[in-house]
């Protein structure tokens, strides 16, 4: 990790740049010519992709029932409890974020109301690789279902056997998603955007992937499909006061390291004595780690800074404003009452961002690359719309009339005045 | 308009298409080269696009506070008492949007919460031009200020004297906003996305403009500033049925279409009587409207569709996905309960959208050009984020650990179970 200590204000913007991503140009073409060549070709192109990027031959794109249902079979039982753990929980938090249709009169007569409705048709993406990330299943595919979105497409690679992970099948499963594709990349993006024969097009797409997804995600948005929020790699940024374990905040700064050589990790502290028996324990943490060269990697880009005070640390955060904010300190929750950029943040030594990367109940997919400053995380509004709805009564209409009238008329637009001048007319006085 | 009989469901989807946008790349261009210009020269560059394209000379950019308290002199008393009126009723419905803390347990031990912490700095652009739009200035204003956004930067251009409307400027008074810069189109946007002396930077932009604004907002937001909604034309679909008043119809219809030769209007109707009507009643009003040229011009691109049943006028909406939905029937309460797809929906033949665009409560700023399918329209929630938060506590720690553990190993994610593994040690059982 990069030390520095004591940094002026003006230094700070430096040290909370971002490393500059990759020019993505060529990929953007490359994600282009898939989209093309999945909108001419529809399920052939998905096949074709799918034997060139995943070494999977396939006849049927979609997982049958039966394969649905003989996943359980493979995946061992306690992992299965924790999974059903973790599900309830987040559904117990996503739950409680279920608003009520909100209905109240502005005037008398004059009845305004907001109801949420889902998303009509929502895409997940779970990529494969090394890890088979059925978390982020979980994440996305439980407000996905509260939300009550009717139709909900699983989009995932093929292994080259053409076979699902059976984690992923085992989780999909379980939150009722049955219409699950073999597809991976951009060309299950594209697959989502326009629909194909097996592939349902839908409304919103949700969820991770490598820069190729990500290249593709965003030329869905252009295409008049919603997403989920810009991406960016992983981050943390934690901040440890003298109370702080070192060995907690090792742990910590590591398992956010160990997700890509592009994880992001920040330190800040006022103890001098606590950054360096972080940074030393940073290292002896790393030796026995199964994915410490990507993790040495992300650290090298990483930075461990000296502060004057609390005061500064959350100013700086604020500034960053940081994917995952742990408050390892003793007065966490005073802390907490300051931050006003984060996507989510973990309070105290025993708050690991790993519990609620899996299972204490909030989401994972969260805004990086400095976007908490403008974005949320995902929750269940993200499957919804909050749709506005009035009703006029007479009464309220002659109370009400003037106003837009006047408003219209000032405005310029007498079409608008008239639409009121009329009604008024015919209702009398 | 274009009169279409029951057409087949297989022709919908080309009823339902809005026209070709223009080629914009000649725009982004521009656009480009105006932040890049915006970014090296700051306020002289400002200056400089005032005198080119506003034709006005200006010294300071920022609206004093001395012409900011001279507005209301220059508002006649009842366009004053009616512009108090909508900022109450948008008031009762945006505060009645607040949320409080969401904050529970989700297994014993793991308290989760959920926090509205508003966007800090967020910039309101309000066109300038032939109508001064400050209805939307308060239906961007009014929810800005009660989410408690700490800056808010207003940016309408100058009329040629390098004064700003009176109108524009009593109602920023109103409603507490001193920050109003004199700047418009693409460059008001690059200020804001960038700052310059007089312009802070802010996190979110919101508000309508040309093209060039679209554009703006569209580069913006690739650097990192979130935007409120992607923009398109305004558009209304009326649901008329044998119960509707002609008159009011074609009145409806008209207002949408004075907005811009461009704006879309869309009626359907299960009664043939009424769509004849509806026509010859727009034909009559037409005549007499000051901007009869601009509500002709979309007229001829807009569409009169005689459907079978109230279902299938149902159904065609939703996949159309309406900024505005009338529904001009007696049975509305009951067709509003099938809306899947709308920005903001009126209710009954009382209701004019002109109610909604001016004074009722609701917001205006909606999404447009099919985007109601996955977008919702402005709202409190615009102008926060939600943060979540997380404090596990021993007991908490021994029962989510484990899972924790279970699922990361699974994910081969050995550091994050190491995060879980390193704090149960050292609190014991």
């Amino acid at each position: 990790m990069q030390r520095v200590d004591f940094p002026a204000p003006a230094q700070w913007p430096a040290l909370q740049q971002r490393p500059a991503q990759a020019e993505a140009a060529e990929v953007e073409q490359r994600v282009r010519a898939i989209f093309d060549d999945v909108r001419q070709r529809g399920d052939a192109a998905l096949r074709h992709y799918a034997a060139t990027f995943d070494g999977a031959t396939l006849t049927e794109l979609r997982v049958s029932a039966a394969e649905l249902a003989a996943a359980a079979a493979a995946v061992p039982a306690d992992l299965q409890a924790a999974i059903r753990q973790a599900r309830q929980n987040i559904e117990r938090f996503h739950s409680a974020q279920r608003e009520a249709e909100l209905r109240l009169e502005t005037m008398p007569g004059v009845e305004c109301w907001r109801r949420p409705v889902p998303v009509q048709r929502v895409g997940l993406y779970i990529p494969g690789g090394t890890a088979p990330l059925f978390s982020t299943l979980l994440m996305l595919g439980v407000p996905a279902r509260l939300a009550g979105c009717p139709d909900i497409v699983l989009c995932t690679p093929p292994g080259k056997d053409g076979s699902v992970n059976p984690v992923i099948l085992f989780t999909a499963a379980l939150l009722g998603i049955d219409t699950v594709i073999k597809a991976g990349g951009a060309q299950a993006i594209a697959a989502l955007t326009g629909g194909t024969e097996s592939v349902p097009a839908v409304d919103k797409i949700f969820g991770p992937g490598n820069r190729y997804v990500t290249a593709a995600k965003q030329l869905a948005a252009q295409r008049g499909v919603a997403i989920d929020m810009p991406a960016g790699p992983s981050e943390v940024l934690v901040i440890a006061d003298a109370s702080a374990n070192p060995v907690f905040v090792a742990a910590d700064l590591l398992s956010q390291a160990e997700h890509g050589p592009d994880s992001q990790v920040v330190l800040l502290s006022d103890s001098a004595p606590v950054l360096d028996a972080v940074t030393a324990e940073v290292q002896r943490q790393l030796a026995d780690l199964p994915r410490r060269d990507v993790a040495a990697q992300a650290l090298r880009e990483s930075r461990a800074i000296l502060l004057a005070s609390a005061a500064e640390m959350l100013q700086f955060s604020n500034q960053y404003a940081p994917e995952h904010l742990i408050l390892a300190t003793d007065n966490a929750e005073e802390l907490a009452a300051g931050v006003t950029s984060a996507g989510s943040v973990f309070l105290g030594h025993l708050t690991p961002e790993a519990a609620g990367d899996y299972a204490s109940g909030t989401n994972h997919t969260l805004p990086t690359n400095g976007y908490a400053r403008n974005y949320s995380g995902v929750s269940l509004d993200s499957f919804v719309k909050k749709i506005t709805f009035q009703r006029i009564t007479p009464a309220g209409l002659r109370a009400l009339g003037p106003v837009v009238e006047t408003m219209a008329e000032a405005e310029g637009l007498r079409a608008h005045a008239r639409a009121v001048t009329l009604r008024l007319e015919s209702i009398g006085n």
